[in-house]
């Protein structure tokens, strides 16, 4: 088997950054090693050409009653600025302690080789294992995967032919708990941008005399929420699901500290849904983000100057039932009632995705068709993590999105058996972004054993 | 004589932009070439070394009963960007009809120019000519002018030898209205910076946790108007002069049009103080206007992190009687009143400027003790202007700010004389900036005849 921190180090090393043109070649690095890594394990590998970034579908053959399991990754990367905060190169992984420093290390390159290091030593052990297995690693994860419903209409078919999805891009809550993520939250994107006049003007000369379009977007922004932390935007909350019991119950378990978290976090106040917990808000509740803000003059110093336009970045992050589109008219009609008289405002659709629930088997909600493959697939990983981390997973949903999980539901009726493997503390999307290996050395352990429980049948 | 319009771009070719450190060379450059014309013209220069961009002291010797002027310019830029929205090469100076651009093509290198051009004129004319005259050119006015005060104060002897200050760093309203300028506005300037967690968070891990800066930001900024134009900061307009009759008396002789001024800036509503007319409003009133925002990510696409940090450059311009510093703290407190629970707010001091106001001759609260050589200095104007022009100036306060006008009369008692020059059309501070050279023309045979008259005494 290949030593999989130096594989890591490898991949790490493409700096496939998905939104940025001048990473292609990066990009075209990290899928050739992902291509050329599966084939090694004695994968036919079909690099699927889309429009931007190919997808890699890979399959192992096996005989038609064998369990079937599609494992999910991405081999892209968010952008790595502001560069100037990292302490070490962004795409020069490097190892400090247990960890291991680099843009991707944790979300999603890591995890991803961690399961491609367990199938690689299940085959090691037993070449015959009698599981069929097929990867599916997609490029543009990271700029809301514009490629994969075309790639999902052209390969239904053979998606079907799996029985559930499995995947590491999701959270443990601490080093000793894992998580099977039951839920995931779903993305509403778009830019606002505000036109005050038709050019810069300076301040000294025209200011007192018409709406600053930085003004006008302040005052927009404003009303977006209410001071106790709700959304203020009309029936945003309309199709929010209740949370069941059980799922309070989960969470319970987790123990979690707020004092910790404030200070992980840096803050002395939370500020969540009014009713919930940060715990309960981050995992049950939809948010609207300001992801970024701009106009003007930004530079040293000064410049007088009324700018023309300012903009602003919104994500929202929705749970189940609500709909992205619904979500993104209502928050554009709010954002035009309110907009002051004297500026233009126009928005800019970025990508979405809905939000997904999965339940486990057993429980009072779970649906009465579900797939026995899919319901073994949970408690076979129920069984390695009690194993090799010593106690039993817990279901929850958790905050962040992986909108083609609920594409492929939609599609195909896969669900998904979702294994977090990183912490709060690798800063996902940030600087310094990092993996934990030991995190990784029992991930890889895990799957292992889950896929030769899942293949005993 | 030289060629003025050859010379205008000689000295737009050098890049002085004083607030970037990159534009040292340009500094440099415009300085040289300023300091080497008025050699040139018989002048004994000075070049005084400050702790960043020296200053021009210029002076042609006389007889001590000689009227003696003062002629004040900058030779110092505003930064040229965003350079992808000029349509020339802002510092490669560019002659099309009667407009030639380039950065600081108005502010000021053209109009000191002009004044340089008719002080060689009249020299040329007679060598003899019986006045003293001092050139002061600076070279840090676009970025407050820091090392000026401590120039005042060593030089102060030196000024108040001179009889008055005549410059071009203010407006015409068309380009058959000349405008003597009796105020200008002052400035307060400060950023204000809006911190969160300790770190850019990925705003699925922990969005709905905690209150986004971008969304403090726009907040505090949102309260600091009023819906009607009024600024909403507490002792804000305490000391703002009342306007005498005779300013309004002078406004309505300028017939300007609020419907061609309204398409000039491309807006279709004002916002001004309440009770007064766009046009009274910039010269009359102060304002509190953002210069510049920006927080989280602001490039293509979408990167979903709750930033960290997040800012907004401010400046007041302010008229007589407001005090910058009070204005300053004032500002200031408000912010941090109304800062929500759990962010940190800091600020960064930047320059600052006092308002100015000159009364000329004959008005009704013209001061008794008023300089007779600075009255027969504007009523030599008025008749120079009135010769050239066709129609004698207006006197009118204006919306812009030249600081050190303040300062100087503060130090030396030295009242000014401000011929404006520049059009609305110009493109100041902005993409695009550009000088009639008719204007120009005109300028000059104005100064010219101005000093021939005053030396007739």
């Amino acid at each position: 088997m290949f030593d999989p921190v130096e594989k890591l180090k490898e991949f790490i090393r493409h700096p496939s950054v998905s939104t940025d043109p001048k990473f292609r070649e990066g990009m075209k690095g990290a899928q050739e090693f992902v291509s050329s890594l599966l084939r090694s394990l004695g994968f036919s590998v079909d690099v699927v050409a889309t429009k931007l970034h190919p997808i890699i579908f890979a399959q192992r053959a096996g005989e038609k009653h064998w369990p079937h399991l599609l494992i999910y990754g991405h081999y892209d990367v968010q952008p790595a600025d502001p560069l100037a905060l990292w302490k070490t190169p962004a795409f020069e992984p490097t190892v400090i302690g247990n960890r291991i420093y680099g843009r991707g290390a944790a979300d999603n390159k890591g995890p991803l080789l961690t399961n491609i290091a367990a199938v690689a030593q299940a085959l090691e052990d037993n070449p015959k294992l009698p599981l069929r297995i097929t990867f599916l690693v997609e490029g543009e994860e990271e700029m809301g995967s514009p490629s994969f419903p075309k790639f999902l209409e052209a390969y239904a078919d053979k998606l079907k032919e799996a029985d559930f999805v499995y995947l590491s891009d999701t959270a443990l809550p601490n080093e000793n708990q894992v998580v099977l993520t039951s839920g995931l939250r779903g993305l509403a994107l778009l830019d606002v941008h505000v036109t005050g006049p038709n050019g810069d003007l300076h301040s000294g000369l025209h200011g007192g005399v018409l709406l600053n379009p930085i003004q006008a977007l302040a005052e927009i922004l404003a009303t977006l929420h209410t001071p106790e932390g709700r959304v203020n935007v009309p029936g945003f909350y309309d199709d929010v699901l209740d949370v069941h019991p059980w799922e309070r119950d989960e969470l319970k378990k987790l123990g979690a500290d707020e004092k910790a978290y404030a200070q992980f976090l840096g803050i002395d106040t939370f500020y969540t849904t009014p009713g919930f917990s940060p715990f309960e808000s981050v995992r049950f509740q939809p948010t609207l983000e300001f992801n970024g803000i701009g106009g003007g003059y930004q530079g040293e110093g000064t410049k007088t100057v009324i700018p023309s336009k300012a903009f602003a970045k919104i994500s929202c992050r929705l749970v189940p039932n609500q709909q992205p589109d619904v979500i993104k008219q209502r928050v554009m009609d709010a954002i035009r009632a309110r907009a002051p008289k004297g500026v233009k405002v126009d928005f800019v659709d970025q990508h979405k995705g809905d939000p997904y629930v999965v339940v486990p088997p057993g429980r009072s909600n779970t649906p009465t068709d579900q797939s026995p493959v899919l319901a073994r697939a949970f408690r076979a990983a129920e069984q390695a993590v009690t194993e090799v981390w010593g106690r039993p997973p817990i279901y929850l949903r958790e905050g962040g999105s992986v909108p083609i999980i609920a594409d492929i539901k939609r599609k195909t009726g896969l669900d998904s058996v979702m294994f977090g493997l990183f912490l709060p503390e690798d800063n996902l999307h940030a600087p310094n972004e990092s993996f934990n290996l030991d995190v990784m050395k029992k991930g890889i352990e895990t799957t292992r054993r889950m896929l030769v429980t899942l293949a005993k049948g």
